[in-house]
Parts: C-alpha cells; structure tokens; sequence
C-alpha cells in the first residue's frame, strides 16, 4: 500500500516536470537540474559557468534551499534572473516547486535556465524538475567512493562534474577509480575533472553543454 | 492529511527509538548517532576514535548506507564488532533497522556503540535511532554556510565536529562565522576543530564523550 502512494505521488510529480519542460521548450529553453552533496561546489560551479557564457547564452537561475537565499543573493549578485525556492526542511526540490518558479522568470530572455537542487545525494535523485539534462557534481573532498555508496544518483545523471581537482593532491582521491566506477554504474555519462574555484576544466563542461544543447534546438 | 500520517509514522520510529535506548541502556552502553554530509569523513573520524579509544572503551559500530559495504569493511579492519545496514536507496537510518542491527552484537562486550547513518544533512535530522547523543560531522571543505543553510540537521545536534581543518588554509571556510551561526541555530552545542586524518583536536571530543557519558553511566 505504501509504495503504491509513493509511485502516485511520483507520476504525479513526473506529469508537472513534463509540462515544466514543455513549456520551457516552446521558449527554446534548455534545462539542466544541477545535483550533489552541500557543500560539493554547485553555485560556485554556477558562478563560473555564467562568467564563460556571458554574452553568448543568456542563463537564469532556480535556487533550491532549505532555508536562507544565500545562494540566490551570490547568483543575482551575477545580475542573472534567479529564483529562490525554500524547502522549509523539504529534501529536495519537486516539479510543482519549479513550476511556480518559472512564473517569475522572464521566459523570453532565457536560453539555458539551472535549477540548483537542494544539497542531497540522495533524495533529489528520484524527482524529475523538468529538466533535459542532469549535472552531479562531485567533490573531490568527499572521496572517491560516493558512486558505488550512493547509485541512483549517480545511474540518474547525464553527466558528473568532480569539482575541487586544486585540492586533489591534499586528498587520496583516486580519479581513474572514480572513472572506473562510473563506467560501471553509468557507461553513458562523462566525467569532466574541474575546479570551479580556477575555472580550470570548464571548456570540455561548456562544450558538453553546447553539444547537448545542440541536439535538442539546434547550435 | 499527509501531515498526520508523518506524523504517525514518526511517533512509530521514536517508540522504537525509545526501546533501543533503553536495551542499549540495561547494557550500560552509551550510544552515538554521527550524522553529516556524504564525504564529512565521518568513517576516518570513527576510525581515529577507534584507535583512541582502544584498551579503555569497548566500541562497536553500526554502519549505515544506500549500498555496499565499503564502510563497514573499514571498521571491521580495526577488529570492531560491525553491523551493515544497507537501506536499498533509503535516505536515512530509521529506528527499526537499528534494532535488528542490535540483535547482531554482543551486547555484554560494549561501552560505546557508534551508529553511522547515511550520508545526508537533511532527512537523518528527523529520525531518532536510540542515540543517547548526536554528533554532527561538518568538513571544511563544505563551505561555512551550511550551519544556516540546514538548520534542522544543526538545531538537533549535540556537538559538531569541524572536519578536515587540515585542509581549513585552501578553503575560505571562517571558522568564527561558523562557530557564530551555530551559537545562533544551537547555543548549547559545542564545536571541535578538528582533523580526522591528522589526529588534531580528537582529545576535545573524547573528553565529551567521556562527560557525556558520564552523565548517565557515571565516569
């Protein structure tokens, strides 16, 4: 009975994200749903990623949080349309939560919209936002270990970001085991070794957002 | 509606929560639920209190992860009695695992029984296990904005331990702002800098274990 309820409640969930992405597909809107653990770097990835497409492709933010609007104040500080939804504890973003974002976006102006999810390697996993792609991004702070210890994210995701390479040689993170990891769980899905803190590595993640991008409206 | 039946299905997992403490209790066993984001290093963290704590408190470990038992191998290396909960994608430890956890340890032969739950900031905060204490493991190089950020993970705890201070010069974590938002969200909650890979800072928090439990068991 109970995981009966919770397959209703996720189709339900599913159907929202699916009018998300329609309608922000009418707009020529790319979406791309950003993951990770707190702390793994995404709005530190999504302050580099806006500097590299200024001028090129006009990016809007969906900030996801407990609490706070720390991470939306650093995106607008950016001068990026960005909404802060707040959980109020809730683990992870849902389809509806982003639907009423969108209503404060200006769609018109937007060809590549972010939804940062809540910091959780876990539950966010299970929830479609409306997005064409996903993004995990991995530090290498929390050790190589995290794509076997947590699967869904990981089989869920488009492509993996491991975030934090400057600090690579004060860890005993081992990349090719990261990679090697990874090609089991998800042959499918990149891994771009970067560090959003330099800004080295981001070129191949643009490039690989362009190419994704590409295939859905066209470069 | 909804509300009620979480609420239900939380007062189900605290009565057992209830019932693990006390078991645990009658044994003389102080208990321990070390919560934390994935990669905090709250396994290294177990493993240097291991090495700590070694000759003078007989420590056992329950392990807690979406899948594999990677962890668990670690503490078992150390010669610990060890029990792997593996929650099959679950996002948290709930009171009932831990029970049929405990079945599986001698229960006459431990002081200290450290629960490690699933790496998350957020949906282990709601789910008492039998913990007599929480200690929440909070790494450097997760950003000095995450005490506010997820304030029930913090506002639940009873001490946090700040990880990977050896690490603490390549980030721009502040430690007063820090130690400044918990005195906000926890007054009561101490805060030990430490670094599970160094060693330094581990005496403070032996010395709270040793107070804490004193406080029950008597020194």
């Amino acid at each position: 009975m109970k995981v009966v309820v919770k397959e209703d409640i996720l189709k339900a969930n599913d159907t929202i994200a699916d009018v998300n992405r329609k309608r922000l597909e009418e707009h020529g809107i790319f979406v791309l749903n950003m993951l990770g653990s707190p702390g793994s770097g995404k709005t530190t990835c999504l302050e580099r990623l806006a500097g590299m497409l200024q001028g090129r492709l006009r990016m809007a933010v969906v900030e996801g949080d407990l609490a706070t609007s720390r991470d939306a104040e650093r995106i607008e500080a950016l001068s990026l349309p960005t909404v802060q939804i707040n959980t109020g504890g809730g683990c992870h973003l849902e389809a509806p939560m982003v639907s009423q974002a969108i209503d404060d976006l200006p769609l018109q102006e937007i060809d590549l919209l972010v939804i940062e999810n809540v910091g959780n390697l876990v539950c966010t996993a299970s929830h479609k936002l409306g997005e064409h792609r996903r993004l995990v991004v991995l530090s290498a702070t929390e050790g190589d270990d995290k794509i076997t210890k947590y699967p869904p994210m990981f089989q869920k995701t488009d492509a993996v970001a491991l975030n934090k390479v400057d600090l690579l040689e004060f860890t005993d993170f081992d990349v090719e085991r990261a990679v090697a990891d990874l090609s089991v769980v998800n042959p499918n899905a990149p891994l771009f070794s970067l560090s959003a803190r330099t800004g080295q590595g981001f070129e191949e993640l643009v490039q690989w957002l362009d190419r994704e991008r590409a295939t859905l409206f066209g470069s």
